[in-house]
């Protein structure tokens, strides 16, 4: 069994665990209380903002904690638009933040707010102009992850603080994919991330709000963590969090290298051993530990049961994995093939003989998965004459149905001519277009059409 | 060393230890994915929810675990507010509520809502008939502890709930200091708890949301625990939660029967034994393990303290023991002495000896800083001559020093004289007529006066 998600959650860390299970019998008690019992929580809490608030780079009483990384950006994006709401109620994100990042930016909206999405490239980075060119005057808060969760490309965080800093817009970075290999660099003004990305227990996030930037907590007053977390300190977990950073930390650069070298393994032989392939995201400024490929004509959910049935647990951004049938808005974004998408995020400790197994398995578990869909063997198509347009009905069909099927007739239509795809599978949006471009083929455009959406394709070659 | 403040934390059950320890290894995963690790976790965590709806008698699919019960209550009202919003924006609560279900009012008030604090008797309780009389057609929810969190009072919650019921008008539950010892009686609506308080971890809470109550979940979407406690699931901690609640629950009947006879003790023998000491909370609809009580004449911190050092953790509703330098909603809102206050909640397993020790060293703790204080000592005061009207200047002291103020000169006025005592603290406005309750004497009023107030009293006897 080989565990390839920890950019999901990572296994609890060793000195995770220990210190849990050593702070259980002193961490119970209430820190706001006077009697030594409290008195003792208080000392724990106390230690483990210190150490968390110098592995982040910031002063303890900068750092609090929350019950996830997700509460954690909730409260500082709420936070931060409330503290400068004089200023503006303009919000600022990149199109490929974490969806607790854009579910915050829709309450504001929802709230009579307005958000800007920062567009990316293909690789999934922002444009540090492109970031300073939205800034406004109203402009109250910017949000940028310091690192892509699902194809591990690096923003621009340095620069794009920089921008912020002129504009005198305070920054959040969502570093919770990154927090475990290093401090994050650059001026930015707040920071939230997630113990249980970088091996520490579940329940436990961190809000750091520099000294200086304007933060209204928002929701009920409560007097804990500085009024910006309500709720009972979970102290366990929270001491386990602190102890599992700093230990990660010191592994980080090792490990980092080492992790580096297999995620290069897998983005340089995987094209190589399976046809009709496209690896995502920054090539080089990139996470360690995470890689994502898409595979053509192939189901994401399909290639994902394939692969725990072999011993592999991988997520994916495919749609027909997620309940809304929509494809990651992240491969959306950066405007990539969806369809059998798959992400490898390795823990640390990963045996390279497990990510040898997993580039073994892998052509066979696509190649069954293909045939059964009956999708093209790119191998075999000779050039056929054809009529100057096709139309293809795959309406009620979903991914990666519709691609199969534009794949099928391209060949029946002659250079110069249309093969139109009706779908009313929202992934086709996406991952046609992808075909398109992987496959040197040119695309049209999309139109309404009964029951879904007519894509267009012209061959070109 | 005794710990007797269970009532803010209690100690983690064994049975918690052993689960969270046991689903360490289970339960990091996310639930959402796929996955072997994923599908694990989500049984664990529907193994848990099946656990937990059974101990407080509801369906599975109406419990959601939530960081803490801090986080239920602000949920829980918020989500039935914003439910109910078209049907009107009043709010009821009791007087008495945890300070948590306050400040969610306050929130609620601030956004333009309505809200009704229904007071309570000098027991601490609400009467069910006044609690009906406020509910109205544009009530949207109404909340009501199962039992106080300070005093130890049990609240009628079925005949508040059946009246709530006839007005239509849905009622959130508190039961975060009774939910180990049964579960809620009557027809509620809504119902919040917490782990810690029961043995179990810190970082759970419950909220229970009947079907067919009208309920929209405040502040960014998130798609786990049915949209309702947005972040990833603190799996070991619930499973923890969920199996401690079970044990609890197996033990309650017998060991709080034994708790309630060792309460019983504290009620008989500390007015026995301590002079001038007034004991609230019902004596008998109340809470097995807790027993609240005031010392007149003392400061809640230095008796704290005291007791500390003596090896005994206890909890205070005194002023000066909290950062408010205001003393506790719960006394207020009762009418009962807050300075010198002490409550003493025993943990399960709290052994007899520990409580008769209690009894045998808080007499001298006591008197001792009675001593300090300059506290007029009762067995000596003799009937004095004075004037028919004196002033006392306490401007710039703090509890307990102008209760002791007016003690030490109320006889030198003659019967039907009065004394008036100016003070700036706010614990004299709660003390100064309680203190009038326990000596007889009449409390005739208070009028601003330079730099504070002058508290008015007459003496009677």
């Amino acid at each position: 069994m080989a565990y390839f998600d920890s950019a999901s959650s990572a296994p609890l860390h060793p000195v995770a665990r220990q210190a849990l299970q050593a702070s259980l019998d002193e961490g119970w008690a209430d820190p706001a209380r006077l009697h030594r019992e409290g008195r003792r929580a208080r000392l724990l809490l106390d230690a483990a903002r210190e150490a968390a608030a110098e592995a982040v780079g910031c002063r303890p009483d900068e750092l609090v904690f929350t019950p996830s990384g997700t509460r954690a950006v909730h409260s500082g994006v709420a936070g931060a638009l409330a503290g400068r709401r004089r200023v503006g109620r303009h919000l600022v994100v990149s199109a490929v933040e974490h969806s607790c990042v854009l579910h915050a930016a829709a309450a504001h909206e929802a709230d009579g707010g307005t958000v800007t999405e920062v567009p990316v490239d293909r690789a999934g980075r922002v444009e540090p102009d492109a970031y300073a060119a939205v800034l406004r005057d109203d402009t109250a808060l910017a949000c940028l992850q310091s690192a892509n969760h699902e194809v591990g490309t690096e923003q621009p965080v340095a620069r794009v603080a920089e921008a912020c800093r002129e504009a005198g817009v305070p920054l959040l970075v969502d570093a919770a994919q990154s927090l475990a290999w290093g401090p994050v660099r650059g001026d930015w003004s707040l920071l939230t991330a997630s113990a249980h990305k970088w091996g520490g227990p579940a329940g436990v996030g961190l809000l750091v709000v520099r000294k200086g930037v304007r933060f209204a907590p928002k929701g009920p007053v409560d007097e804990r963590e500085s009024g910006r977390a309500a709720g009972f300190e979970n102290i366990p977990a929270i001491v386990a969090a602190a102890a599992s950073l700093r230990a990660v930390r010191t592994e980080a650069a090792a490990e980092g290298e080492r992790l580096r070298g297999l995620v290069e393994r897998i983005r340089t032989r995987v094209p190589e051993m399976v046809p009709d392939v496209e690896v995502v995201g920054d090539p080089v400024r990139r996470l360690p530990h995470v890689v994502t490929f898409s595979c053509l004509y192939v189901d994401g959910e399909t290639l994902l049961h394939e692969l725990d049935r072999l011993g592999f647990s991988v997520s994916s951004g495919s749609s027909c994995t997620s309940s809304t049938l929509t494809p990651s808005h992240v491969l959306r974004a950066m405007g990539v093939l969806s369809e059998g998408n798959v992400r490898v995020s390795l823990p640390a400790g990963t045996a390279e003989a497990d990510v040898d197994r997993f580039l073994e398995v892998l052509p066979a578990a696509v190649k069954g998965i293909r045939e059964r869909f009956g999708a093209p063997d790119h191998g075999d198509v000779a050039a056929r004459d054809g009529g100057e347009s096709l139309v293809v009905d795959t309406i009620g069909k979903r991914c990666p149905i519709p691609v199969i099927e534009l794949a099928k007739v391209i060949d029946d239509v002659p250079v110069g001519g249309t093969v139109t795809v009706l779908s009313d599978d929202g992934a086709a949006r996406l991952d046609i277009p992808a075909w398109c471009e992987m496959r040197g083929q040119e695309y049209v455009g999309e139109r309404p059409a009964d029951h879904g959406v007519a894509y267009v394709v012209r061959r070109v070659g």
